[in-house]
């Protein structure tokens, strides 16, 4: 194995003072969700919101006077690249970051606020590859890998050692898994200081990378996921290899899981997870049954979401809960329809967000009309006792599909 | 002074082990937006989302074993009511809660939850005083007040005893003010521990209770605020003349700065903030120059903010910041004018999030159509290259004002 305890041990003492001593705390909300008893180590407080300035700021410190001097490079639209233009700023390393040219403006700007360079191409991260390759030949730059590093899956295990001086009895340890670097210096930790406890890696359905690398499948790879964090197709060399021997087993979430995560550690923790972030949690509404009462351990690992995001994500979630609520009502058209419809629904405790009043629908007949109500309810019997007074009105109403329900949970 | 330090030091070694030591962290991008150099110590991960938790261990400890069996009664729909709760069940003491009775189910069942008796009596906590009266004289329980009390105000002490062991060289301390018991406990350790510290109260323009008793107005009280858990009428005989005698001064918020403070702390570290949580920060915005530079540590008190609530405001600082625009576009009828419109929109990068297409409306020209368009852009600049890309395309468009600028913060 290329890297040891030993090696996590040095690293924890290359990021003291450059990385947040997070928190681990009890998550007694969670744990009524799960049924596990849960503990959250919180690496959103990260300056950067996420784990990954632990290994970038060692495979910075690993770096030759020489290397130092002619710079680093990086290709990342995300966490990665934030925590290495941060810290080869603090450390005066002159760092380029090679992004897809559709990536958001805020990061492109978040990282260039870093003082890094930031060279937009291509479409995606794949295009980008090409690019870096040709700037390491031209200006002998250092590539900073994201996950399959040594010292870079020893920084990320320093989470890992914290979270266990914290919460130094879990049972199991579930951890995010896009290519690997946290989970793999997570069960280097383990390994060494507490062998009892499972480790798991939670990784989306859609990017089933592990899944597939540890021979449990050939699921296809792909497809629009609220976790990019984690959205990765090829799996390390060196973090395939620690996964395999010392990982206890891959949990797939799939979207609405992670959904339900993200709103959850927000309306519950009021905490930020962004989708990656919230993997673990993910994995404990996939199977509660697997760890009902035992000490779970999550590392909340990133909570860089975009604010439209998580209000479209806790939104959708107020109406899988049956708190938003969308309903036809039809009827023959006549003065005052509207406001007895209305008032019906306010007196009945319902908080009407929306109205459209349709008199030119196809599916309304010719002298009647449609009125779709957006609403908020206390839940599914309240809606049901709005839905039966509109009823005693002499309206019929029914209950449309949540909205966006065919949609992605992103736009 | 009826508190004193020792007090503060005893409540610290009470609540030690049932409170959690929240961290404090620099906020570099807080610190960014406001010009100051920014601590936040994070109260909103306590149990109950509040740092009501300390406050209500001491008060609690301090009952005789006869007043324990008898019980306590506390009025409050919101943190005090869960802390009380909570902290009676561990304690064994039967906890019994008054609160109005439309108070949110939300509520209501959070605090059933911790097993406490909850009772819905009139409109208005000033009607519930009545019922409570009446509960103290008829089953000998005992009140626990929310902040008039030297226990009470002894344990909320506590938070800024470890906020100063985590960050000691703070130049000024601003805290939010309801009725005054954090306030009054962070003055008492400021003044023993760090007297060159300034401590400052924020409290919402809504409610400036403690701004009028101090004698520097007489402004109105009331109102519908972001910032419901310091909307107090009345401020304590205690915490005022703690606050008179140590606190330096007040600085009053409006409501948009409580909206853009709420959301910085969502989108900028990644935490979510009750709208009194975040009258620290919001006092920051409101007086930015009166901070620049300074090492100003702020107490997000709470964290507990309804989902829609904070999407709500979420969305509206998009729309201040002009990343979300409504705009009507007006044209003569022609077929294919939609397609132009929206292609043209997506070709120059905006994000359509919602389109109303009207022919049938008195403002639009008989042979005209308006069609109203919500999209998601980088910014005003980029808003405005939009409406110039549909000018080529001989399309007249405005920018309509924000979606509910004129109602209030909260539906």
């Amino acid at each position: 194995m290329k890297v040891a305890i030993a090696d996590v041990e040095r690293a924890a003492a290359i990021v003291a003072g450059h990385v947040a001593r997070t928190p681990t705390f009890p998550a007694p909300a969670l744990s009524a969700l799960t049924g596990a008893e849960v503990f959250v180590k919180y690496e959103n407080m990260q300056a950067t919101g996420a784990f990954k300035d632990r290994g970038a700021i060692v495979r910075l410190a690993s770096l030759t006077e020489a290397e130092k001097r002619r710079g680093v490079i990086a290709m990342s639209a995300g966490n990665h690249a934030q925590a290495v233009a941060l810290h080869a700023r603090r450390m005066g390393v002159p760092a380029t970051i090679v992004m897809p040219a559709p990536s958001p403006i805020v990061k492109v700007e978040k990282t260039r606020g870093y003082g890094a360079r930031v060279i937009l191409h291509g479409e995606t991260l794949a295009e980008c590859e090409t690019r870096v390759r040709e700037l390491i030949a031209a200006e002998g730059l250092v590539a900073v890998h994201p996950f399959d590093d040594p010292h870079v899956i020893a920084g990320q295990g320093t989470a890992t050692l914290e979270m266990l001086e914290d919460a130094p009895d879990l049972d199991a340890l579930i951890v995010p898994v896009g290519g690997g670097g946290l989970i793999a210096g997570a069960a280097i930790v383990a390994r060494a200081r507490r062998p009892s406890m499972q480790v798991i890696g939670a990784e989306a359905r859609l990017y089933p990378s592990f899944w597939n690398a540890l021979g449990q499948g050939d699921l296809p790879i792909g497809g629009p996921t609220l976790a990019e964090g984690i959205a990765v197709k090829n799996v390390g060399v060196l973090t395939l290899e620690i996964v395999r021997a010392l990982v206890d087993r891959i949990i797939l979430v799939d979207e609405p899981q992670l959904e339900t995560a993200v709103s959850a550690f927000a309306t519950l923790q009021r905490t930020m997870a962004e989708g990656a972030g919230a993997a673990g949690l993910a994995a404990l509404l996939a199977e509660p049954r697997a760890f009902a009462g035992k000490r779970v351990g999550l590392i909340l690992s990133g909570g860089n979401i975009d604010a439209r995001l998580l209000a479209a994500v806790m939104v959708r979630e107020l109406e899988r809960g049956g708190r938003i609520v969308h309903i036809r009502v039809t009827a023959p058209d006549r003065p005052g329809l509207l406001g007895v419809i209305t008032s019906t629904i306010g007196e009945n405790g319902g908080n009407i967000l929306e109205v459209s009043h349709r008199r030119l629908m196809l599916d309304v007949p010719a002298k009647g009309v449609s009125v779709d109500i957006s609403m908020e309810t206390q839940g599914l019997a309240h809606t049901q006792d709005i839905l039966h007074a509109l009823a005693r009105h002499g309206l019929a109403s029914r209950r449309l599909g949540r909205s966006g329900e065919s949609e992605p949970a992103f736009a």
